[in-house]
């Protein structure tokens, strides 16, 4: 039987388990990143693993989050992330040299090759073809340390590309058209793939756009063929020996299959507050539009931004628009400054940004109060701009820039010809911003300032657990409910002690007060507890707070793996109808917690002198991990 | 018998009282400036006094403080601004366009006009010929309604520049051997006029360098001749017309004479944490540098950004260094952009923030723990920074580029030969983001966002006043004792209600809580009491808070001026021992204040059962407004 992309990849890279649909698998990891929000933590555990030099062929660290430094946090956060990359056989990408997905697809992404990145947009690089994979800080720290990779065997999509895109047409637009037919969980558990005669007629850039938006179908991962196109993509980046021809072959079998005829799509908007509420720009109509930001991860290319300076050229922003641009690195900024495009941008009335995250993940420019503002980006969760009641528009590059110059929702169809931009067949390489690791790692001090706390460990599962019950949640709990984000937040990830302050401040203030007096306990949650982003400081403050175990109606998957990674259990009721008849307060006991999770038996659960029965779904490799207290204890019994 | 060039523009000026020492005069006031952090209180303040249309020559609103933007209320301030400047005659600077002071000079400032903005760094427009001042809010929004701006007469120093700079040597190393000699005190109640033969050797901008720093002087304000270099650069900015020369009468008497010999100077930086704290690089020694920052009012000039664009060009910025370049506006950064030079700042590896204040107010850019910055701004105080114990020294822009590649604390004069910089006979003049005034203004709506709160009105003085003691303090309280400010609070200018849970928190926290239990009540003060910046919200929000009057051993002359602007009483204790007769919590009582206030004759105080005598020492316009109830009922009240 013909594999697919990803099966072949997964099969090269396969360590342990079988590639059996469900199944977990065990992967190993030839790439790691992180980026600076995560990275503090994701080191620190690579610290605690004691291991002196990376395993992997390539380790890189990026500043790109917290970059706007509104204290001296932030500016610690890189000085550690600096010192303990150089000391470890890490790849060191400062500040001001871009965006991790965008540079390290320039610099350092190849077909064929794993990449975990402790960001949820790491997936980009499957636009090179890579297999690359958002994952948690101690996933990546476990990565470098030599350790496999563990996902359940995802399912197969392919997405058959047929025709091309008409003038004014972008990628972003059939990444959202993919959206509005798959749903904001149209993708979990699956590996898309792009397949047809339309792949050919897509740049690396627009590959790009489409796998990094994989993220908000929920998909495991996004994968392009790695063809022509790719290797005249690699060789302008002066990296054409990486490149390895990839394709699925011709009787690969697919769970699932869709066709997106490209002739016929239109300029599409994501309406708020679902990167799924796919219109088109023309039957949203021309409202009248607040701010346009350009950039982020998923269209801030060198491709992206020439389009948006020709669009702008010799044409001036609406007065009553801030029209902001993030380039996505150094090379794509400097390449425009010396083209000339930089200029006829700021000449336009632009707010040029640094090269980095910025506004997308709500680090600046808040719009006005129910201000409308049009994004290039990947996400319009309500509140992340910064501005509860505005309403963000996910849009391409082209419909952002057309629309910036008449003040309204502008369709860029109606611009008339549309500009040629030619991919550069030598981008312009520099990458003195990129330290790279220490020749001497001895002679390397790592910097820890004073906002940099250790991380707190789980310890190893005893007999039996008596605790209280601290918190009991509705439905639908978020990352964002247990651990609230943004830029008042985001410097406190190297600070767990502070940031537990924070943790349910908006479901149950008294939360973190609560498990400081009864020394933790338990918390009792509805069904698809722990959705929404992937940040495993959603279980590390938790642990911190002394949270031993979460006992819910159904888990949200990458919450329940980073529960087990700090070793908190992720209980489920066999019977959902005992979630009704414990409370807040309940004293609860797991009188043969050790015993039943060692044999993968149900658990025995005791409240108010009434028992029941709970279920511990986990891998045997994850029994392992709760019972050594989490993950990081295990894989150092692991190393011994 | 001669005068000064300051004199010849306040005669032609004055509007109000005689030009001798220590007496105070009325101006009649040419232009005015806002920038967003001082200009919503300002627009309030100009709406509540009923004038429909501006009437000063030429009024602008600047966008330029809080551009990063990390919550609703940065933008819903800009809208404000917007709005309100574009119904009542004022010209708008988008966000994006530039430092207020920076695009003063290129587009609006002129020779031998008066000019007042709410900004300390005003004084900047004294490079081509201005007499510019920084003042309150309340001050400019007086003076757009067409009414006098009153200072004390100042008076008259003059510095006599001989020779001419060595190569490397800048304008900053002037105003920093000013500092040395004068001290940062050494301004206080005189404007500083340049003159001699090294004027001529001085570009306009570098000259605006000099005059931007005597506000750390604490000079009234500086003034240079204009001449034939001014001629030249007004001409370059296709304003020509404008210009007028202006120079001293030979027989020009000063009271205080200062001569500097260019030729004797060298790289000079001032040490933490006072900008008088002036040594020689040399002397200083090459020390270890983790951040540079070049940008400001201060040295932002695209003369200043070419200079560090040769230096860095084809060099590599210290990988252990993050260097930040703020164009100070959109015409220096778009011709960066097209001939070339911004590409050679970036490719050395420079991080480029927006064209705004930026890290200079503690916006963004905080260096890491204990790091050491050079900054070429105007101000190094302890904490603003964002980073409490970082070590800031204040640098020009060639020593700033130099050591950003070194590493180190570098000399210039080490570089070798020095780069040849020609100021440009034609400037990019693109004025697209200043938007004009309404045509039609009865179509503009003005529109306030939800953090934009009334601001506090006084009320008449009545016959006696009984009240609390809410706060007796030391010496030397400041206005950062008074009202914090910071990265985390100045989006909280435009929300005194807010703001107020702030006042003196670092002070006695009790203090906003005891007002509103009391109803609030009397102030007692030490020696020196409001020194520091210019901010009238260190008046408004006491006033808010419902303190009536002021009561300390002596206070600071711009900060006594703010509390009459609020109708709040500054009194000072006839005898300084009756200071430790008082107490917090003591009731007080002022029984004839109206009618002593009136007479011009001492305050009797009772407290206790004992009474003693004070001081209101205020100009008969000030006792008029302290009448009122504030400035602004008075001008409402000579409106009629």
């Amino acid at each position: 039987m013909g594999k697919t992309i990803a099966e072949k990849i997964l099969a090269a890279h396969l360590v342990d388990g079988e590639m059996l649909p469900g199944q977990e698998i065990g992967l190993r990891i030839d790439q790691t990143l992180t980026q600076d929000a995560t990275g503090t933590m994701a080191y620190l555990q690579f610290e605690a693993m004691g291991v002196d030099q990376v395993k992997t062929e390539r380790s890189v660290a990026y500043i790109d989050h917290n970059t706007l430094q509104s204290g001296f946090e932030n500016a610690d956060d890189h000085k550690y992330i600096g010192t303990v990359a150089r000391k470890h056989g890490i790849y060191y990408s400062k500040a001001g040299n871009g965006i991790c997905h965008q540079v390290h697809l320039e610099r350092f992404g190849a077909p064929g090759k794993t990449l975990i990145g402790s960001d949820s947009h790491t997936p980009t690089g499957g636009g090179i073809g890579m297999l690359a994979f958002g994952a948690g800080g101690l996933d990546v720290a476990v990565a470098m340390g030599g350790g496999a990779y563990y996902i359940p065997m995802p399912k197969m999509v392919r997405v058959t590309l047929t025709g091309a895109l008409k003038p004014w047409v972008s990628a972003k637009d059939i990444i959202l058209e993919v959206l509005r037919r798959m749903s904001v969980k149209g993708g979990v558990g699956k590996i898309i793939e792009y397949a047809g005669e339309g792949v050919a007629t897509l740049s690396v850039p627009e590959r790009a756009t489409i796998t990094n938006m994989g993220a908000e179908l929920g998909a495991t991962t996004s994968v392009f063929p790695s063809d022509d196109v790719t290797r005249a993509f690699l060789e302008a980046q002066g990296r054409g020996d990486v490149w390895v021809p990839l394709a699925s072959d011709p009787d690969a079998v697919y769970d699932e299959e869709l066709t997106i005829d490209l002739n016929t799509l239109k300029p599409l908007a994501a309406k708020p507050h679902m990167p799924d509420n796919v219109e088109t720009i023309e039957g949203i109509g021309a409202i009248k539009v607040n701010q346009v930001c350009i950039g982020s991860c998923t269209n801030s290319s060198y491709y992206d931004m020439m389009k948006v300076a020709a669009i702008l050229k010799g044409k001036r922003v609406h007065p009553d628009v801030s029209l902001t641009i993030s380039p996505g690195s150094m090379q794509v900024f400097n390449m425009l400054a010396k083209n000339g495009a930089l200029s006829d941008i700021i000449a336009a009335g632009a707010r040029i940004l640094e090269c980095a995250c910025g506004p997308c993940i709500g680090m600046g420019q808040s719009p006005e109060s129910a201000g409308v503002s049009l994004r290039t980006f990947n996400r319009n969760f309500e509140g992340r701009s910064g501005t509860q009641d505005a309403k963000i528009y996910l849009v391409s590059p082209e419909t952002a820039a057309a629309s910036a110059i008449a003040g309204v929702l502008t369709d860029p169809c109606t611009l008339g010809d549309m500009p040629q931009i030619d991919m550069p067949t030598h981008f312009d390489i520099n990458d003195d911003m990129i330290i790279k690791p220490a020749e001497h790692p001895e002679d390397v001090e790592v910097v820890r300032g004073p906002n940099i706390h250790p991380f707190p460990l789980g310890s190893a599962l005893e007999a039996s657990y008596t605790g209280k019950i601290v918190l009991k949640t509705e439905d639908n709990i978020t990352t964002d409910h247990i651990l609230p984000a943004g830029a008042k937040l985001l410097p406190y990830r190297s600070n767990i002690p502070y940031y537990s302050n924070y943790c349910f401040i908006n479901v149950d203030p008294k939360f973190p007060e609560r498990c400081k007096q009864e020394g933790g306990g338990v918390i009792i949650g509805g069904a698809n507890y722990g959705q929404g982003s992937s940040r495993e400081h959603a279980a590390l403050v938790p642990l911190y707070l002394g949270v031993k175990a979460v006992l819910a109606k159904s888990f949200a998957r990458i919450h329940k793996a980073n529960l087990v990674n700090s070793g908190i259990l992720p209980l489920t009721f066999a019977d959902p109808a005992d979630y009704d008849a414990v409370a807040l307060g309940n004293t609860i006991t797991l009188p043969h917690v050790l015993e039943e999770v060692k044999n993968g038996s149900q658990i025995t659960v005791q409240v108010g002198g009434r028992a029941f029965m709970a279920d511990c779904e986990v891998s045997d490799r994850q029994r392992a991990a709760l019972l050594a207290g989490g993950t990081l204890n295990y894989a150092k019994q692991q190393a011994k």
